[in-house]
């Protein structure tokens, strides 16, 4: 490749798609960028969801083995790449706080699922039209 | 990202395809894993490229600053996990030898690129449906 090598264990990442092909497997990533930087990206997204799961970014961060600082910071920069933010913490109250996705966030996290179903079916649709053997 | 960050700067490599959509940009990377090693991708495409234009191997590495070695080697890597070479060098004859793509090499190049626009195409019309902001 141009830059990084790209390694055949990376066909075994959650975060790379493929589809069968004559043998062969045609394999991609996707993501969104900012202007400046990355805004959303498969472990973005699962972060995420994990978020909606847990309640709360100790939750989150735990169950993807990362640290609360990095969870913490992939939210930052989430938040303030968006007009409005994706995730809120409330401070106490009589659900003892907790954290969650605002309604923008819900509706970035489901275009995300949207834009990664659509590339598999592209993916499939491709292994049908390609020759590659 | 789950694996390695994503830099901004890696929108302006010419591997990485993109669309944009919202004051974001959709991007993606496409590549062709075979069982155990990446067959094709956009790199090795380029130097297949450059082998069609220059007719050796050392004129298609330097137009692209890599060494013979390396360019050798995707060759190489690229030959073995085909049935039938997509590479082929003539040692001397009237010609004076040189190297050139194989008819399967050029029909594997050109799926290659297909793939390449379908996905450039894939990407606008997401970011046609998809909403971000």
């Amino acid at each position: 490749m141009a830059g990084k090598k790209i390694r055949a264990t990376d066909k075994h990442k959650p975060c790379v798609v493929n589809a069968g092909c004559d043998g062969y497997s045609l394999m991609g990533r996707i993501w969104v960028e900012g202007r400046a930087e990355t805004f959303l990206g498969h472990g973005r997204v699962v972060l995420l969801e994990r978020i909606k799961q847990y309640g709360s970014i100790a939750g989150a961060a735990k169950s993807l083995n990362m640290s609360y600082r990095h969870a913490w910071d992939l939210i930052a920069s989430m938040n303030r790449q968006s007009k409005t933010p994706l995730v809120e913490t409330a401070i106490g109250g009589r659900d003892g706080g907790g954290t969650k996705l605002t309604k923008k966030g819900e509706r970035v996290f489901q275009s995300f699922k949207e834009f990664h179903r659509n590339f598999q079916l592209f993916l499939e649709g491709q292994s049908k039209i390609l020759r590659f053997d």
